[in-house]
């Protein structure tokens, strides 16, 4: 068996809210739950080297990581393509680095999300055939299993064949790290019937129809969470509105229970006896719980994680990156595009 | 005050899923609720006829109910444009026919929404100026207001003087009917940035930057639920599709949240005890509360409620149908678009 025994992940330890506090936290976490995990810290070596004791990174932990030293860091006011100008040497731009180098098998950042996704496209690069990568993102629909929509912010005004190639992505994401065996393919739209929809959906669906997957054809906002479909694919801009308009409403639903049981001493004491329940629920629809978005179609591992994330999402997102190496994602969404070719490939690949 | 005291609305009484019993029951709660209201029931009579009585739609109340006969209905399978052709009869189209010739000053319906829009369209007609009307919908946001969220699904691959058509028709719906003295407009994209969004929204913003009007710029998907803007507009498929995703995941975790309140002797005390504050909250997001949406841009009043609305929400649709009577949407929309002319009309009005 040639699979390697551990899995190098770079992990851009300045980037993210709370970074490199929470990152660090979050390589404690991984590394405790992952044997088979190496971490490469990126950052300002200066500032991390002092911190890992703290962050209980020492002992037979810390042979399990290494510091790769980078001056400077990619603000959430930067422009996503400063990594390709004034921030050469920025901790993401650095980690993307360690990957084309084949020194590192995947990188994970909670820092700015467009630096991230244009340092792993441009430097990294995209898998042969794949005209643009898409940001994967596992949403906990109500049977309890993750629906995977996709994409939810790497690409605007995608065109039919880009949407039809993030499905084709999707499911092999489904299948190889989600463990679904037949993933349910949905394109989402309007409508279920087949003339529902914009130009770009009736004629990516065209495009499904004639490619061997489990396309079911159209998938509603409500099948993201009703589980009808393993994956929903999108144009970008949808998909974003979508993920970032759900997360706050779930957040201010859980926030506006909270405050309507503190009203009264009845509802107060109801609030603590259901405290339990009301957690285990919450953790059901915890970011953190999924935290880390994969960057689908690159030429190696990138999930990107959200900017506010705490110890537990930064582990979440390495498990990502993880599974995603295990899998080999990459090869097997390189091997379905091949076989599908050149149906659902525009030719205008980089 | 050439204000009329009463204002006339064709219900249209077998539309829905639970028509006619919801309707009826809506009726006679509107009527309860609003002493200028006058009702246009439009459906078969001879089913609706016997039904008044059990509805509660007898003594006073009656006294404001006019039954419109209409032979057919336009189910859920029909197509949209069924009106127009094989289902001319149809309570729809009957009740559309209504307020085209003056008899009705609004329609409401809980049927088919492709049908009752192209009734709307069709049959009434669109304003001057306006190119394509928009459905409106008020979401209830964090801060305990609305935001109205539009268009959610009326048009798909709309065009930049559209979405910023949609934007000013909002704006006049958030001051006239809903009280809100400067209306925040927002245009929903997937960042703050002028630079982030796609063609149309970019498009749309230059449009809306140059008229006299609150623009706030981008909004994101969580903006719809934080109360950061008043009017959040975008093409109906953006809209449709986080409406309908919305819903969805409201639902889904309040009954998750219940369910899991079930698992435990403690946590099913203490889900009784807090019922009353849970209910009250979940009251304030409940599509019931805030059911139909106002179709903006027609000659006339119309409002299309969601298929599965009870009484309650039946009520509250005939409510909004009557409000933008009271408050002359339309003509306001018209001066609107006419004082801001010709920067947001593309020109090509029908």
């Amino acid at each position: 068996m040639d699979t390697p025994s551990v899995y190098r992940i770079a992990l851009d330890a300045m980037g993210g809210d709370h970074a490199p506090r929470a990152t660090l936290d979050g390589a404690r976490l991984a590394l405790m739950q992952h044997e088979d995990l190496f971490l490469m810290l990126v950052g300002d070596e200066a500032k991390l080297r002092p911190l890992l004791k703290h962050h209980g990174l020492v002992g037979k932990l810390a042979e399990r990581v290494e510091i790769i030293h980078a001056a400077s860091v990619v603000t959430m006011e930067d422009k996503p393509t400063s990594v390709l100008k004034d921030k050469k040497d920025s901790s993401i731009r650095v980690a993307t680095q360690l990957v084309r180098e084949g020194r590192a098998d995947g990188v994970v950042s909670m820092g700015n999300t467009g630096a991230a996704m244009v340092a792993s496209v441009m430097v990294i690069g995209t898998l042969d055939g794949v005209d643009r990568p898409c940001l994967a993102n596992a949403m906990p629909n109500m049977k309890g299993r993750p629906t995977v929509l996709l994409d939810v912010g790497a690409n605007v005004d995608s065109k039919p064949e880009n949407v039809a190639q993030f499905a084709l992505m999707g499911a092999v994401y489904a299948k190889e790290v989600l463990g679904v065996a037949h993933p349910r393919i949905g394109l989402l739209s309007v409508g279920e019937e087949d003339t529902k929809g914009n130009e770009t959906t009736r004629a990516a669906a065209q495009i499904l129809r004639g490619v061997d997957i489990n396309f079911a054809g159209n998938a509603e906002g409500r099948d993201i969470w009703n589980g009808h479909f393993d994956v929903v694919a999108c144009d970008g801009f949808v998909g974003n509105v979508v993920l970032k308009s759900s997360e706050s409403l779930a957040e201010g639903i859980m926030r506006g229970l909270r405050d309507s049981l503190k009203q009264s001493l009845w509802s107060k004491v109801g609030g603590l006896l259901a405290k339990g329940a009301m957690k285990s629920f919450i953790k059901r629809l915890d970011y953190a719980e999924y935290g880390g978005a994969p960057l689908l179609g690159v030429k190696g591992v990138s999930v990107i994680g959200h900017g506010r994330s705490d110890g537990r999402a930064v582990a979440s997102a390495i498990r990502a990156a993880l599974r995603a190496c295990e899998h080999r994602v990459n090869e097997n969404i390189q091997t379905s595009l091949q076989r599908m070719l050149p149906t659902v490939s525009s030719g205008e690949g980089r």
